[in-house]
């Protein structure tokens, strides 16, 4: 095997790790839940594909469900499981019933009664039910995002304006268990923001909820005003909670399929956050520091990079990341980088990311193709498609970001 | 001791490690060199504090040396070694006259004497001896660059072109050993860049020599296309070369000193290039990353970044790169990201570079300090100056590129 082939084994194993059914089946493959009953209760982009698969292990096991998805993300019914279609990325009246559906199945369970509980995407809207009325959520809401508030200080309010949000799902099943499966989109995995964290403790407290409305002087009504002053869950014994889907676990795939090829292998980040060509360059200066081994070695970097576009050309930030890194390791003997998004699709184009080796510099100055000149005009794409360094994958149906890796070859 | 403390024992243990005459000492303290003469010859920048340090730990061993540095570099007379001052970055008569007195030093020695070679910055244009007329050589050069050669084409002509450069010292130096001391400021030490290589075996050809003519269609001499016929030393058998006070080094200091306090320690590179502040933005999400493991952990990352500037505020690349981790870094515990150029001069500052922690975003905060704001306007040092972030080293005799540093306590 070459080092494009061994790039390719190391996307494929990522990605596949991080599939919405891939990481329910790992939560729940060998997990005991005792004698008593199981429901299943999944909110998000990927609710009916993590409910199908939580039902073909469980079976029968599986006393009842509720799903709740975005409209059109159902694609057949699910036995024991009832399935819903709900509003996203604003919440509508299909949410908030759905969402009572999904209440009533919880309501009055036993102490040794579980509650698996799958998270996914899109849960803050697709998984709610307000106290206050849905005019008035919307209402405070836009007073919000108009006065400038930040989405630490939106939460605070929207926690204590809702049933299920802020750990109050989860006061609601006990004294039953939750089994907390959560396929995270949000970098760094904040149990508490995704989705606004039904069934995880919530770290804010009621005078701060208070100081968000008198620095913002927003207007309220008196129902919404008592309930900013109800306290949420900051304990919740009856939680289990595993973050199954992240960019962490694309990251940590990564690592484990260059180990099995025989790369020492050193997970740099997973919340990479910076411009793409720079992380690219700085990749490449890894890259040229570390020639001198003996065994293969292999540097992960996941997350999610940002492009600032100036040219009009075609690509994405997983390709300028893997252009710019080209540049950096032109000569090096057996060494490569590649980026790659989780979902598939990088950029408006049809490619998942970009390939780079020692040689591609090369190549593309034969065909009289400039790399600077290329990043200047946000065209990785075509000049990755001229050497044949475009990856794709086609759709993976997941989506937890991207990963970059540099793999030296010895 | 805190955070900051360990920053400041990091930085000063890593400069100390690569000044002349440390690196001097370090490469000489328990060298054999049997029974043979002894004698020094010295170019470059540092060549009078390097040679004067060879003469205090040899002494009576130095049968006789030359020293030949800048104007005004020449601190004193030392005993045995000659000290000459010439041209830099142009080479002038000076430069032509002292390195023909070393050359008439090493000519003629024995199989078991030894020539003690100390390089440093500057050595290229101070150490020359042209084959061709000076007049000739500017002209050739002017040529090179006009019709714009790029670094290694304008090396490729000007080797052959001297008696000195492109290994030919060393072939002089024979039979006697040549032990090549170079103290490095150029990344990734090519030691056929660093001063155009008198004592390294060169790489490149008089075909590739006689391409660059063509290419360029240079106007040279008959004597001079003669001189671009005549190949230089391939391999050099009595040479002995030690990179002793590089980035490198600076970088392996920095790491031993991050391991004697106690850090798990990683030499990400030495050879770092990109924006400063991405580099800091990349730093940051690596210590996002790492903030659970059980032992310290330091991450070291050299090089030379670079900043292109657009506001008109006051700061340098390190003080850029450390506020620029700032951001990143934000709430995180005992977490540092610091940088600092090894010349102790950082941009137009009086500061060497920048610190910053977990807590720095936060005090700026208080102080309506935005660090995004300030980067737009490239003025950390200002914003580092109120919070207590520069770092203060004053000249420290050496240049060898920077380092910047993530450190996370336990």
């Amino acid at each position: 095997m070459g080092l494009r082939e061994d790039a390719d084994a190391v996307i494929r194993e990522a990605i596949r790790r991080v599939l919405p059914d891939e990481a329910v089946d790992r939560a729940l493959r060998d997990k005991e839940f005792g004698s008593g009953k199981l429901y299943v209760v999944a909110a998000g982009k990927a609710a009916w594909q993590m409910a199908k698969t939580a039902g073909e292990i469980l079976k029968d096991r599986v006393e009842a469900g509720v799903a709740i998805t975005k409209y059109g993300h159902v694609k057949g019914k699910l036995p024991r499981i009832k399935c819903y279609e709900a509003g996203h990325p604003v919440p509508d009246e299909n949410s908030f019933a759905a969402t009572q559906a999904a209440l009533d199945l919880v309501s009055g369970l036993k102490k040794e009664d579980t509650v698996i509980f799958l998270l996914s995407g899109g849960g803050s809207a697709l998984f709610e039910k307000p106290l206050i009325s849905g005019e008035e959520l919307a209402d405070i809401t836009g007073q919000l995002l108009a006065c400038g508030a930040d989405i630490v200080e939106i939460n605070t309010i929207r926690k204590r304006l809702s049933a299920v949000k802020g750990g109050r799902f989860a006061g609601i099943c006990a004294p039953a268990r939750v089994y907390s499966i959560v396929l995270s989109d949000i970098l760094g995995d904040p149990l508490d923001m995704i989705a606004s964290g039904p069934a995880y403790p919530d770290a804010s407290t009621c005078a701060q909820a208070l100081a968000v409305v008198g620095k913002y002087k927003l207007n309220i009504s008196g129902r919404a005003l008592t309930l900013l002053k109800k306290e949420t869950p900051k304990l919740l014994d009856n939680v289990e909670t595993v973050v199954t889907g992240s960019v962490r676990g694309l990251c940590s795939a990564a690592a484990e399929a260059c180990e099995t090829l025989g790369y020492e292998t050193i997970l740099l980040t997973d919340q990479l956050s910076c411009e793409a060509r720079e992380a690219g360059a700085f990749l490449a200066a890894v890259a040229r520091s570390h020639q001198q081994g003996k065994k293969g070695q292999a540097f992960i970097a996941g997350g999610e990079t940002v492009v600032h576009v100036r040219g009009n050309g075609l690509g994405g930030r997983n390709q300028e990341l893997a252009l710019a890194a080209a540049a950096g390791i032109a000569g090096l003997r057996e060494t490569a980088v590649f980026s790659v998004g989780s979902d598939g699709s990088d950029g408006p184009t049809d490619a998942a990311g970009g390939y780079c080796d020692g040689n591609t510099k090369a190549v593309l100055e034969h065909m009289g193709i400039d790399i600077y000149d290329v990043l200047q005009r946000n065209d990785a794409y075509h000049a990755l498609e001229k050497c044949g360094g475009l990856i794709k994958t086609g759709a993976t149906g997941t989506n937890v970001n991207d990963v970059a890796v540099l793999l030296i070859r010895r």
